[in-house]
């Protein structure tokens, strides 16, 4: 890798230019209105990968968005790696709330991003991070350095479930066989901070919609009298959670894997200030669970988050109404031993149960995954932390996170490999948020790690 | 009045199209995008009073919407009938749930209206009920028949609150001096059990602002251990009513003016099948406050409903977020003794009181209006109530209403005369919701009641 550096700083400048074309297709997976633009960003995806040196790239589709397939193989006996990303990004609303459209990126510096920052929605989640695979790609190629096989899986539905990502690799087990899965759709701690992420919570994402009278009615008129679906849902979601901050559906906890006080001591060790924490959010004070750390309430523990709530009027100024409907997005984040399918059953079953006779419910699951967590002593972690310490000339920090990759653990059972999540995002990044953006740095140093993790996954490897 | 039945069956087409073409015009107070409607309405409104057989029409500017006067003075000896009305009407919104454009007026006989109604938003609340006035003064005219003088003041801001016809009544108190104040702005029982509303509710509206963090954040990294303001303010929503649906706001109950066992024994005389009720808002139960009937419950008590209510993602599909801001309106139904600028001023006390550390909450309070009880031994009461024994051949019953107007407590007080609601509404003409109608059948029939209140008031009220 002796030349690495002088060739990401002669080509920097087009690796940025490269990302922020795909970043201008506007690929909402979630809303059927941008169909063909998750098309355009498909075949965008595809040629960057013809591009970087795969000899095989296709567009393959599924009952919903298609997934790009791309490999190299160099040789049979060499190790195989199958990097999965995803093209599909967020909705950006509230639009009101960028300083710049969503999908008309700006460069723009920062107190943590001096070098400049890519804005845009999906620059970090997850077209920046899944880019630097194909840049690494190109440079492992064009340096005759490519030390594995290599596999891309990008899809576009990892924003809505990955819906249909099961119903690919099913078909295509054969195809996708590999050593290692790696991915970097997650984050680290620091700049100076490296961080691997050995864990993801699961996720069980609900909507439930509240009927009450059958139309619209005259607040006045029938106020008092009839329910209210807005006041009813309002009641039904605050009766979700205790005054601990615990969640109240039966059985919720039951098959919650708890840390043991020695876990529970090392992660409260990771860098964190919560001072800090506080500021960064402009809050006077944090808020969850009784008896866990903000960190422990990030990473650990289970949650039940509105995501979404609306009924009645909401336009400018007053309408005295008592609506026929109210609706709710409801996600619950999971952990290890928890089952999303019968969390989700455990969540419906209980809600109907605390509707009053005034309401009729409709619960309707969305999606959902499973928690996931890495052991620390397989190759493949181990390849990953030593191409940190290569490139961040620091041992980086096995940290479980909050977030969820609903589909990770789908891999492991269907391919039967291990799944390294190489992240080099940062919180700061906005991700779902409006002004989401990636550092240049970050964007840069990923593409000159990356291959580092091939070299030395392939020695560890040798047979 | 001989030949006003004649009058009417001649005239009943073009009394029809007339209003068809007022419903055209979306005189919509809320949305300053329809600035110019409104005035494009007072205007249609100060032709159709001229038109009628006032001698002087005009249009009063105001901080906010404009008034409509209009007068026709006959004799200074004569009592004076002073009409309010407004042209103004509520947002047509939810606008799928329409069966026809609100602002495209159609006639479409129903079960209740054989006769045809005509549907349209302001079909009833107001234009409807206001116009029968203006076409009442063109009969008297025409027959020579007005038995009083009469005045009109249609306003253009009720459904927002009437904030500045205070204001123009204090400028205009001489011009707007009266011995009646006539309104059609209410309901009655039933086409064949005639009543008149001796009393309404005040009203408190506010609209309520949780902040959490200062962007919104990805539920999976920050879930669990920031605060949801959309978690948190159905907590506080929750928290306003107890198990038995009891305001808990401290003070709310302090000086509701309770009914006597004896009133409460009337009101249960009134015709009601709570079967019927159900079925027609099909829904399996009521629901309100414990130790209190539906009537009760709609008419003589204080409501809280939430009126609206928004936060996070609403769009298609599913965001994982966690959203910055949450927002509701929420309105209370104010009962004689309770003042509305006090319990407004209760509510901020008390909801910022309940707001947890993590959020910060703003309360904006928009507009109320106090409660109104008319005696029923008054002129303008027995004169109503002649009025409609002569064209209903019933007694009309005299009933609470739930609704309110919140600019009526504020006529007694600055021009010091009772105000007598007629009104031939009916509740199944879903004012404020969407397919809002009114029957022909009430039309005319308030076109013909009215002329008889003038002649029974200046019957009565002869020196």
């Amino acid at each position: 890798m002796k030349d690495i550096q002088s060739y990401i700083d002669k080509n920097k400048d087009r690796f940025v230019q490269e990302l922020t074309e795909l970043l201008k297709i506007p690929s909402i997976s979630a809303d059927s209105d941008y169909k063909k633009d998750m098309l355009k960003t498909a075949k965008a995806v595809k040629a960057s990968l013809e591009n970087a040196g795969c000899e095989k790239a296709e567009i393959y589709e599924t009952p919903g968005h298609p997934v790009v397939y791309g490999e190299k193989i160099i040789d049979k006996d060499l190790p195989t790696v199958l990097v999965y990303g995803h093209y599909d990004v967020q909705p950006p609303d509230p639009l009101e709330l960028w300083d710049n459209p969503p999908f008309e990126p700006v460069i723009k510096n920062t107190k943590i991003h001096p070098e400049g920052a890519i804005f845009a929605r999906g620059a970090c989640d997850d077209k920046g991070q899944m880019y630097m695979h194909v840049k690494a790609l190109e440079y492992m190629t064009h340096s005759n350095e490519l030390a594995c096989n290599v596999k891309f899986m990008i899809e576009g539905e990892e924003e809505v479930g990955s819906e249909h990502l099961g119903w690919f690799i099913e078909r295509n087990k054969e195809k996708l066989a590999n050593d290692v899965i790696l991915i970097s759709d997650t984050g680290m701690i620091s700049k100076d901070t490296p961080s691997i992420t050995t864990g993801l919570r699961g996720l069980s994402y609900i909507e439930v919609e509240v009927t009450g009278p059958n139309r619209d009615l005259h607040s006045g008129l029938y106020g008092g009298a009839v329910g209210n679906p807005v006041n009813i849902l309002a009641k039904m979601i605050a009766s979700l959670t205790d005054e601990n901050n615990h969640i109240t559906i039966p059985g919720f906890y039951d098959k919650v894997e708890d840390l043991s006080s020695e876990e529970r001591k090392k992660m409260a060790e990771a860098p964190y200030n919560e001072e800090d924490y506080k500021n960064k959010l402009k809050i006077k004070d944090v808020y969850g669970e009784a008896g866990y750390s903000t960190l422990e309430r990030a990473s650990i523990r289970p949650t039940l988050d509105v995501n979404g709530i609306w009924g009645g009027y909401i336009g400018e100024g007053a309408k005295t109404v008592l609506p026929s409907k109210a609706f709710a997005k409801i996600s619950m984040r999971l952990v290890p031993g928890q089952d999303w399918k019968e969390i989700t059953a455990l969540f419906k079953k209980h809600f109907e149960s605390i509707a009053p006779d005034a309401v009729t419910v409709e619960v309707k699951p969305h999606h959902g995954g499973y928690a996931y967590v890495t052991p620390i002593d397989n190759p493949g972690y181990q390849a990953a932390s030593k191409a940190y310490e290569k490139t961040f000339r620091k041992t980086p920090i096995p940290q479980r996170s909050g977030g969820s990759i609903p589909i990770v653990s789908l891999f492991e059972k269907e391919l039967g490999s291990k799944i390294i999540l190489m992240g080099f995002g940062l919180d700061t990044d906005a991700i779902h948020s409006p002004n989401e953006h990636f550092g240049i740095w970050n964007y840069l140093k990923g593409i000159e790690t990356i291959p580092y993790f091939y070299k030395y996954f392939a020695e560890m490897t040798k047979k």
